[in-house]
């Protein structure tokens, strides 16, 4: 039996659209001889819908679009993700008698994958264990599937799994095998952090051989807002061979023999190559699928935006990014030339717009307000929001996207710009650490075959700019020891106490920490950021602003 | 048996605070001769305290406070909120073997409250229905309580109830009378809405009667972020009298004899009321617990920011509110003469920071590159990122909170500019609809007893003044309209063909829903608005920004 892993780029909401692709692929399937084909988690949806789940017409359309990829299956199976639902309402409590509850769905809705064959539906299984922890709200969604199920196709016993199902060990593959199934199928939308594929390799690999089963692994691949999913599907026979793999980060449709596997040769680039293709993956589905011509993002000279213009240019192509210089009388004359050997290299269109004038028009319309108070950081920030706000007008004017430039290390502690550097409708690295974002801009470098981030912007020490002779090590101790630290406190989150008992500085640890702390209602105002690790600012993270502890 | 329903004021991850807070309350109730005293939910904690649950220091902190408490009860009964926990793990999915899982708690935590006596702990009762929608996040964080409990204390067999375990029919109360229990008591922390509080009393109300039991309902009350708890504790009896009232809006200590209560009679005032008092609850809680002397906000002689800046004397005290005028060649003198009456009205300090010549140096600056260019909303927009500039700055030279004043009505359909009205820290009025503004106005003038806002601001039209005789009414419905369309979208999550069903025009409908749906990625870079009816923008509503649904 001939198994195809059609790893798609669905799009939230857009019920049409993924249907077509899905219709696309079983035909593009059936022509390749293909006797099932799979498809991923919530694949008419997209993943994941969020709030829209809560709209009676979204999940009725849904169902709708269910139907006719029904008739596009003659001479074929299909399995495909897409929300279920049930007439009869949630349980409602009590006092909602009273009011209309507009925060309940109308509906009780479950995480599905149909089996199809030939027109006709074979089953329904429903995700039994629904996420509810970091970027996860399912069970805000979904009640649970309540029981594992095996469905007969061809000469197989199938078991379907959903995606959080199969990292659960005793979880339903055990009992679909105890039931007789002989093949394992999962769909999945699998958000990416680095270091997730093997993870999920390893847990696919150990799953086949505890069980005795070979499994197949479909996984989305787009970027979704600030997620992405990583694609890279693929297969184990019950002895832990590989048996198939998809493409990492691009659409591919891939066929498995079930009955004669053929063995795949595993890969693994680098840790670079991974955040790099996953970033631009999801910069190029968030411009593309918000209908954005073209980005704009300033230039300052630094490292971190140059990765960001890099990752631009490689995820759009140079006619689409805009860079702008926009210096001030504290921007070094290296700066202004690092900023535009990278343009030249990139080939990117480079603006030049000083900001002097414009400082200096605040300075003086607030000189009376200020009269006697001392320059500080409310002077380096108004540079910062100049520079926000000539990026916003560029967007506003041209229709452009302003990518944000920001690192995770400096998001993490507040050195950064509410309005100012922080405008924008994409933080692309606002998850990568500084540490890394040199990392990367090597890789693309060394990827490149030149020099295209020049090497000065490499070897300079990191500085704002934003008053004289400004170093970020005036304020921040060296990113190794920073990125360690933070790393420590929000990705693995650790205690005070803990990180110092590994040999940090208890002075130190206690100011990175107060600062993340106290930065709470910054990030909360940031853009989109694009997810790299196993825990992002954003929505994975909920921290309350008015926060006393500690 | 007289019972004490403490209603008191917490704050989220104080818990030094929150425990000497409630030792005070203690202390007080015993002098009044109470023989238990009750607390709301998650007194030690505040509510919510969001991923502070994840870190296991904050729990085991949590835990310690309640020894401290117990020690505190010689002499008195006690119920109070706080988390439990067991030592053994949560479920964890099988592949975490593999790699440590930051996101899953180290700990087994439930929403639980004690029952305390003369020092002893009588009883543990732990949530059983965790509200997961709208802004609530609980099965994220607790595994639900698994039986209802009846504990003896004194001649009284007591059920408790956690929050939203009352509000489900057929649910704990029903089992705990069925169980024996003689009075029911509710600790909650309930997050405020208009109207939400007689729906808490005709719910508590029908239980009584339909159980044939007393129960006494202690809410919190305090600000939290987005979120106003309004308090208002109340009792009933078995044939549904009301036998106890707190304060609605502040802390409160109120006692009901349940052996032979008194009856009370119930008090209503108006939405107007409601609200007003929510949002200065609000406002004042999230000024003071995060330490600001002062609040700065632009006042532009419009409706909007003058019922702000009503709001924050009323909150925090004429002293402590800045004003400034910022205007522009585009600001009529009529606007600059409301606002100064305004300010002079309320007796505060107002600033004049003309932005004409800054907005020229944009002007001049961005003239070169957009040199073949019409005016458009990009100059409109510059001129509300410089006035938010200056309030920031502001705010950064002299640590005054900026409070932006953007409502609802406007905010839904980007009638606002990112980074410029929508600046600050936070938003008052953001789910306050525009007609409900002017009645909010009216009745702040109502209450003064004089007309402390300007006549002329509620009879002008609506303006943002931002280029020569624009008014809002160029660019959006009748605000009339337009809020009922919003509320039937955004409150009752109704559908185009629903509301048009209810006899609006299918192109206006379609127009605002499109505007509704396409400035998303604005409102979730707004600052934190304080939420005032059933679905507020902001953590209660979870929409994706890419999102082809329609």
């Amino acid at each position: 039996m001939k198994i195809a892993l059609a790893q798609i780029n669905t799009t939230v909401g857009d019920l049409a659209g993924n249907t077509k692709k899905i219709i696309n692929q079983i035909e593009r399937a059936k022509k390749q001889g293909a006797d099932l084909v799979v498809f991923p988690e919530l694949a008419i949806t997209g993943y994941p819908p969020k709030d829209l789940l809560l709209k009676k017409s979204f999940v009725l359309e849904n169902q709708k679009r269910l139907l006719t990829i029904q008739k596009a299956t003659s001479g074929i199976g299909v399995i495909v993700g897409y929300v279920n639902h049930y007439l009869e309402k949630r349980l409602a409590p009590f006092g909602y008698d009273i009011a209309i509850p507009p925060q309940f769905p109308n509906l009780t809705l479950t995480n599905a994958a149909c089996l199809l064959d030939n027109q006709k539906i074979i089953g329904i299984y429903e995700k039994i264990w629904l996420p509810t922890y970091d970027v996860f709200d399912e069970k805000r969604y979904f009640e649970p599937g309540k029981e594992p199920k095996v469905f007969s196709f061809q000469n197989r016993k199938i078991g379907i799994n959903i995606c959080e199902d199969l990292w659960v060990s005793d979880g339903p593959i055990t009992q679909q095998v105890k039931m007789g199934a002989n093949l394992i199928i999962v769909i999945s939308a699998s958000p990416f952090f680095v270091g997730k594929w093997r993870m999920r390799k390893e847990l696919v690999k150990k799953q086949a051989v505890v069980n005795r089963v070979p499994i197949l692994y479909n996984n989305l691949v787009c970027g979704q807002d600030d997620l992405i999913f990583d694609g890279g599907s693929f297969g184990f026979d019950q002895q832990g061979n590989l048996i198939g793999l998809a493409k990492h980060f691009e659409e591919d449709l891939i066929i498995i023999d079930i009955d004669s596997p053929k063995l795949e040769k595993d890969v693994w680039e680098s840790e670079e190559f991974e955040v790099f293709n996953a970033l631009v993956l999801g910069l190029r589905d968030y411009v593309n699928k918000n209908g954005f011509s073209k980005v704009v993002l300033g230039l300052s000279g630094g490292i971190d935006s140059a990765l960001v213009c890099a990752l631009a240019v490689e995820a759009l192509g140079k006619e689409r990014v805009l860079g702008v210089t926009m210096p001030s009388p504290f921007t070094s004359e290296t700066s202004i030339q690092d900023a535009q050997t990278l343009a030249r290299n990139l080939e990117i269109e480079l603006l030049n717009i000083p900001i002097t004038e414009v400082y200096n028009s605040y300075l003086k319309t607030l000189a009376f307000t200020f009269k006697d108070t001392k320059p500080d950081v409310t002077e380096e920030n108004i540079q910062a929001r100049v520079r926000g706000n000539l990026l916003m007008a560029l967007s506003n004017k041209f229709g452009y996207l302003v990518l944000s430039t920001g690192n995770k290390s400096e998001l993490a502690v507040g050195y950064t710009t509410l309005y100012g550097d922080m405008a924008g409708g994409l933080a692309v690295i606002s998850d990568v650490p500084k540490t890394l974002v040199y990392r990367l801009a090597r890789y693309f470098n060394q990827k490149s075959g030149k020099e295209i981030i020049p090497p000065n912007i490499f070897i300079k020490p990191p500085s704002a700019e934003l008053k004289p002779n400004q170093k970020d090590s005036d304020d921040l101790p060296p990113y190794e020891i920073l990125d360690e630290i933070l790393a420590l406190y929000i990705e693995e989150n650790k205690s005070r106490e803990e990180i110092c008992a590994l040999g940090f500085p208890k002075d130190l640890v206690t100011a990175i920490i107060q600062r993340v702390d106290h930065n709470e209602y910054k990030r909360q105002q940031a853009p989109l950021g694009l997810k790299i690790t196993p825990k992002a600012f954003g929505f994975g993270r909920r921290m309350p602003i008015t926060n006393k502890f500690n």
